[in-house]
């Protein structure tokens, strides 16, 4: 039986999430629901872009992902289901997916217009639920809308390189519940520029030389253990998702303090990698590397 | 096989709903459960009863809502089963259910008496799991209690008219993940004082003249997007839920605001409509409409 | 079909927790998955045992619990899988376990070294899952690891006992979603100290002299409601975990307090218990009972 995944701004306390469960084990007693988040901050479509990127491709193919983030339907915001790595995403047309289209082009986009007349501040509820439920008994896309080639696009996804291609300028799309900063900048994209070149990364007054795989790396677990590491120096890593990632090891906003908190690095703030053609040594400065 | 839905105060952090799933599970391997919410304020009755108003009937008939708000056993505080609309309600008899039972009579509602003599600190684990595995198998509400007629109320539930009929008190009782501030005031309840006359709605200092049916009925899409809409004022819709709402278009108690923190509104604050016989022309202003 | 839980730091909003669940559901599409916790503090390995001990056991024997908190492989942090009480356990060595394994011996434990050369920050997808469904379609533990004999302890578990036997010092271990403060003072231990004396529990500069089975104990139900009860100076119970716990009766942290807002008491405080010898009178004060 399929999956239906929920992504949305509903929060955890309201009865939103709970009234949609309900009207889909209504239709359909056997499906599998699965939160994803429901902490979106409210109308934050990067961030929700994000979750559902990030999520997705774990489950099986077939899984039907139901996102709820600024859904009302009104002449500017459509409602569209996207056929994409044999997943189905059902969503508004404001941006959402494409931070995932960007990386594969969906295999069919429709305009859901099915429900163009029922006015409903709730279309999550109202509309998005019968999709899914389509969907899941085998429906085509064609069945409940009209296809359509493209979808809205967010601002500031890609990372800006210069015409030297020597300086990356990217920015924050997602602080974490660690307080890690994470930038538009993927590893792919970041090695595609770079080649062989050591680099400077840059955020704020904080200048950073290296990139790990994991946070622990940054740890020599060879000296004691209180001389181990600053965390006002915070890491570089690049993330479980491949996006490089400012953190700081084992981070509590709440106690110790996180990238976010301790650099005062904000969602859109800019990070810049400036690439050096090739290794120089400084004076009192370890060579740099990678 | 049956649904079992949990509504509580227990928070997202502690291991009392996940002991209640295993509980659960220990005794219904096959049983589907569905979290409604487990953020209501500790101790908040009403928060609660909206909530389970407003998620119980999009589940299909016969689910059972296990409701954990001040539920423990005291000489003021019995524990009982409702049976409403073909669901069933496990709760304390703490007013909870008064907000649901004003618009439909109970069909039966029961005392618990069964476990009379367990002292526990956590009734939800030790009585209404056994309770709800009990209904879910089938077994009657008078097997586990004895019949009782009325439930204990919750005050200020339905809003105060004046006896010329021309002036509806209201109470704000609920404030939700966008901030937006909720009334008692349903739309058939304002319908059926309002007839065919105008109105003006007043919370704090703030005055509305219009009830939209959707957040984004108050935009008008046809001037630049910076212009479209000021914060500040709010509007006023009938929610998903037909109760009438006080919201700002696209809120974030974080960062842009909300109703609830920009006009300065909580929970139990007054909100006034006047009902104007006939029309009127106000010079400098546009005609009163709805 | 085996149940998998999940306790983690990851909290409601970023896409670990779904990414998890995907890739489960796509290994096992029938398993059950049931979240405990996603709401530990980052990096709290005392709060996460607390919370793991005390859900696990109402779960159906056979029941495999993944625990994501501070799991990143490093040399002094390596992953186990533990059998205790039929149950498995999959976390890191960081101590979790030991909250549990101080009451119950493990059946067996196991240093997973399937996986040794995966470098990944994100080890309770791309490990524990995978031991997980393993254990899940009935694997051994043997298969996946290396049997070792013991695990990480946590500092500050069992309260001390003075020379005397007439004092324990214990310490605060947990505040939950109430605010309520629970020590690491459980009710056997206390009872095996205590004998038949009385005593005096004292938290900074609060006393109490009665531990009550529930919160509603505390509360005279002959009085006037206003009467009842002050707020200001809590009540002790065992809660329904049996560790001593200091309460306020009705507690909010965000409106009328809780006994670690209003007391000022933190976690790692200290909660002192003097027991006397034999019953005594004071002038002008009630004689001791318990």
């Amino acid at each position: 039986m399929a999956i239906i995944t929920l992504t949305t701004d509903f929060g955890e306390k309201d009865h939103f999430a709970g009234a949609i469960k309900g009207a889909i084990y209504s239709e359909l007693p056997e499906v599998r629901i699965v939160d994803i988040s429901h902490s979106v901050a409210p109308f934050n479509v990067p961030e929700a872009a994000y979750i559902i990127q990030n999520a997705y491709s774990s489950f099986p193919r077939g899984t039907i992902h139901m996102i709820g983030i600024d859904s009302e339907l009104n002449p500017e915001n459509k409602h569209i289901a996207v056929q994409l790595d044999d997943h189905y995403f059902i969503c508004a047309n404001n941006g959402i997916m494409s931070m995932i289209c960007s990386d594969i082009s969906p295999q069919k986009i429709v305009e859901i217009n099915i429900h163009d007349r029922v006015a409903t501040s709730f279309p999550v509820l109202d509309v998005f639920v019968n999709v899914a439920c389509h969907i899941a008994r085998g429906g085509t896309l064609e069945v409940i809308g009209k296809v359509i080639e493209t979808i809205k696009p967010i601002k500031n996804l890609i990372p800006f390189v210069n015409d030297e291609k020597n300086q990356i300028i990217g920015s924050v799309i997602y602080i974490d519940n660690y307080g890690n900063v994470v930038t538009n900048i993927k590893r792919n994209f970041f090695e595609s520029i770079q080649k062989t070149r050591n680099y400077e990364i840059s955020a704020r007054s904080y200048k950073f030389k290296k990139i790990y795989d994991k946070y622990s790396d940054a740890i020599n677990f060879d000296i004691p253990e209180e001389k181990r590491y600053d965390a006002g120096k915070g890491l570089v890593v690049f993330n479980s998702s491949e996006y490089l990632e400012i953190a700081v090891y084992k981070s509590d906003c709440n106690t110790v303090g996180s990238a976010s908190s301790l650099m005062g690095l904000k969602l859109r703030d800019t990070v810049t990698i400036n690439f050096i053609a090739t290794p120089v040594t400084h004076k009192g400065k370890e060579v740099l590397e990678r």
